[in-house]
């Protein structure tokens, strides 16, 4: 019994680390160092290269290392029926709160304008709206669409939220469903997606759902740069339907330099580090559930592989 | 008896149609056009050229249309000794909470220096804070720090206040005077600073005063330009002892397009618009304190003339 770790960025050895420290009986490799495949039960891992779970005869688990496991259901080589857990992290929900937050306060108050303003020398005061007249939106009532609901409603502002199935969140006005989604976006002033990254909801932020939210409303992509149809954001921003966008997930990231995002007056960026797992909160639920999948016991945090998510 | 209303820019017209409009019995004159000055009772104003106070000997109530009274103390021929009142606004110590709370998030997050980022074309995450891991200090406790204060201690952050005299407001660690000032800006991350400007406080944005801050601490000025000895904080940031600033006001505005806040990387401007008078909002104040004053009742929100606010 091993746990190997997989992903393609420089925290292999973090990681291996942090879960050795955690509890020094383990055996940790990484995928990249000689290691025996057989004994390899569960795998801990982060967009790791397609094929790369293929390669493990006795894998029982596959623990994604972060909130998202979207990247698990796109390797078709990946093997099915073993379960897959992710990282239910309350720094990384309460982040996330934090950071839609800043960035619905930004949009109120003519912050990343103002930068603009101060780049290109120009002294120019504009009207700004107040916390109390903002409905916001939330599309995707997990675990970090209702933390930021509820910390929104606390904050003053209007909130209501969409989800696939009904959801009941004290102070939010939910809706689920097709039937209820026109009802929902006609009200929405700034609408954040928080959604799961599935084939129902790829490319959802598209026009023909954008077209439908007020005019100058404001929107917020902080799930996946898949649910967004970039050209269609753009054409409704340039129309003036949409008073602006900020986003922090691209379909390529880092988004390349050429694309039309960087230059765009009314697109705000960041670099998709709305919410980062902290590993010092997450390791501790990865070596849980390890003692659990070797004594047989219910692991924590399962993904409904169904729902893919 | 009658209203004049004094100030430089372009509002003259909508006051005059404002007080007129909340009562029709009211005689309201702007300062600028052919009006008896012996008839004048009240002067409703904002940044008046100074000296047009004493045109009007009969004069028994000096408004000003602002929080701010400030700009009536530097003008020495204004008449003494009679009553001064401030506008005393809901929404304004509101809108400068909301204004305060998101500059801090703008920093926790780097969504300025995202936009600069964003505007090199340069992809660079940055590690953030969170809200309870920063103690916001407050200069100043009147309406506009006190709301502030309040507001922040119910958005989890640890929040602290320096007076000139005691102030007891809940959730708040509050200090005061010369004696505890040392204390409080030893442990302050994010200094917002909402003083009335008077001689006492005029440049208390210095370079001995800034230095007491932890290193990396944040500056806000919302209050007045005269707070802050621009050059020291420039040097300040330099040296890496301060992570950066947003100011709103600034010694002339709009500030001079040569000034060095305006190319500063760390230095981050809005036009003084962190919250303005909604003149729906204060209007019937005025008109209540005017109807006071003809029939010799006391005067709501007045400003101590020994204090200066």
């Amino acid at each position: 019994m091993a746990i190997v770790v997989i992903r393609q960025d420089n925290k292999i050895e973090l990681w291996k680390n942090a879960l050795q420290k955690a509890d020094s009986s383990l055996k940790v490799y990484s995928y990249l160092e000689d290691h025996p495949k057989d004994e390899i039960t569960m795998a801990v891992i982060w967009k790791h290269p397609k094929g790369t779970l293929a390669n493990y005869p006795n894998l029982k688990c596959i623990a994604s290392a972060g909130a998202g496991v979207d990247y698990i259901f796109e390797d078709e080589t990946r093997p099915k029926n073993i379960p897959i857990t992710r990282i239910v992290d309350p720094f990384l929900a309460g982040d996330m709160s934090e950071h839609v937050l800043s960035v619905i306060l930004a949009h109120l108050k003519n912050l990343n304008v103002y930068k603009l303003d101060q780049v290109a020398n120009v002294w120019e005061p504009k009207e700004y709206l107040r916390i109390k007249d903002v409905t916001v939106g939330i599309l995707g009532l997990g675990e970090l669409g209702a933390l930021t609901a509820t910390d929104l409603t606390r904050f003053g502002f209007k909130v209501q939220g969409w989800s696939r199935s009904k959801k009941n969140i004290n102070g939010v006005k939910t809706f689920s469903g097709a039937d209820e989604q026109q009802e929902f976006l006609k009200t929405t002033n700034v609408l954040v997606c928080l959604l799961p990254l599935t084939p129902a909801t790829e490319g959802i932020l598209n026009k023909e759902l954008l077209s439908r939210l007020p005019k100058n409303a404001y929107v917020i992509n902080v799930a996946r740069g898949g649910h967004l149809v970039d050209k269609d954001l753009i054409e409704l921003l340039d129309a003036d339907h949409l008073s602006g966008a900020c986003l922090d997930v691209y379909h390529t990231e880092p988004l390349p330099k050429t694309h039309p995002f960087w230059n765009h007056r009314k697109v705000h960026m960041t670099p998709h580090y709305a919410s980062v797992s902290d590993t010092n909160s997450v390791i501790p639920q990865i070596v849980e559930n390890y003692k659990r999948l070797n004594s047989g016991e219910k692991l924590q945090n399962l993904v409904d592989s169904d729902r893919g998510y």
